[in-house]
């Protein structure tokens, strides 16, 4: 069967090729056998191809972060899914065409759910469930700050947010995406602007701003930092912008 | 009596002139009246007086933000100090010939204490011992591990953590220090130079290093936390560079 490897760090699609590798056995005890249905290609895998990830692997080494596969057989003592469920990969090799997965590698997912959307549960949806709940205690009337506001972890946050009665300003270069973005339950959206910090103070006004998400790095983490309250938290999770963050010892020392 | 008072941001000591103002009231229910014996000018106070302090007051304004002052009379219920003892004062407009302070506003000072020491007490060792205690609960036999390593809240650091059995790594711009910064109990001295983080992770071995003081801010944050343990804490104190610090994506989502 066909498999995608990385031979050599360089743009896309030139380190990468398709090898032929043994199919799987059959499904040992505890063990289950899927054809893959979708496989998503994530920004973080990019960089990863590219040699910019913060580990470069020894290679070559197989890719693809997230996959979703239909179940074909289970072994002996499998019995949370069956031939033809639908399940979710937790492998980090998934570019392939069959997976062999042990107890604990795979999500069954509900009757009738989207295998494509399946594809790409397992990384975004979890980073925007994960830097609302894990860092900051927000609590229902609460604002949160983000920029790249249109970015697939963007507009999750947007609805998880939402969900928890959390009030989001979303930051986004096109005045163009409000209308989209406010469908989906963004209170605000901003274009950045000098003024940024003072205006997010006042739409804030005597409620709380105290976690703001930052996906660009640079002289954004400084944006971000100032319209936050004191003792605020800035989370950074992406490089957009390819710089280190910024943050001044004014906004570090004093808030 | 004099007080120095500042009225209009500028180089010192163009913004800062001395003013009559009228002398204290003789001490009421808990209250004191001392003589000033010394006042520092504190690195913070000359960024208040430049206006590059976080926040610029209106003006004009009383300076002095610390001050060892002689005991003359006492109020009504102050059993604390006889006049005649030495005072550390909290105010921060101290730079005047007599201060009323109020419980609460002083610290008494045991007999014979240096009064020049006295007047330098309440930033730069306070700075110095909370960094080391309030952020993280640091261990006998760990490494700290820090910048500026011959400034005044330096020179402190090396001595509270010594005390604790703590052991430092101190990065300074002229070796010609490290004799002076040893004796006073720096375990290891070193010059910034590229391979910095390298050089340390060689020192720390297999200790521990969760702990960074930075007080350049710009590209010397990112030094000290590529140093560091994973899920180690650089704590920013200070702006020597004049930049923002810098601080990589890399270094905050995968450490």
């Amino acid at each position: 069967m066909l498999a995608l490897e990385l031979h050599q760090f360089a743009t896309v699609p030139e380190g990468v090729r398709g090898v032929e590798v043994p199919e799987p056995h059959q499904p040992g005890k505890g063990e289950i056998l899927a054809r893959l249905a979708y496989a998503s290609i994530n920004p973080a895998e990019l960089l990863l191809v590219e040699g910019r990830y913060a580990s470069r692997p020894e290679l070559p080494v197989r890719l693809g972060i997230e996959g979703s596969a239909v179940v074909e057989a289970v072994g002996e003592d499998v019995e949370s899914v069956r031939p033809g469920d639908l399940v979710m990969s937790l492998l980090r090799t998934n570019w392939t065409e069959r997976l062999l997965l042990q107890q604990g590698q795979f999500v069954k997912l509900p009757e009738g759910f989207d295998a494509r959307m399946a594809a790409m549960l397992k990384v975004n949806p979890a980073t925007a469930q994960l830097m609302l709940s894990e860092f900051v205690n927000l609590q229902p009337g609460e604002w949160v700050l983000q920029n790249a506001a249109n970015s697939a972890v963007g507009v999750l946050v947007i609805q998880l947010a939402k969900q928890r009665g959390l009030r989001t300003i979303n930051l986004v270069r096109r005045s163009s995406l409000e209308t989209e973005l406010k469908a989906l339950g963004a209170d605000v959206v901003l274009t950045d602007s000098e003024n940024l910090p003072e205006q997010v103070r006042e739409i804030v006004g005597s409620g709380a701003l105290r976690l703001a998400l930052d996906a660009v790095a640079g002289p954004a983490v400084e944006q971000l930092a100032a319209g936050l309250d004191t003792g605020g938290t800035v989370l950074n999770y992406g490089l957009l912008s390819g710089q280190p963050c910024h943050i001044s010892p004014n906004q570090l020392v004093f808030r």
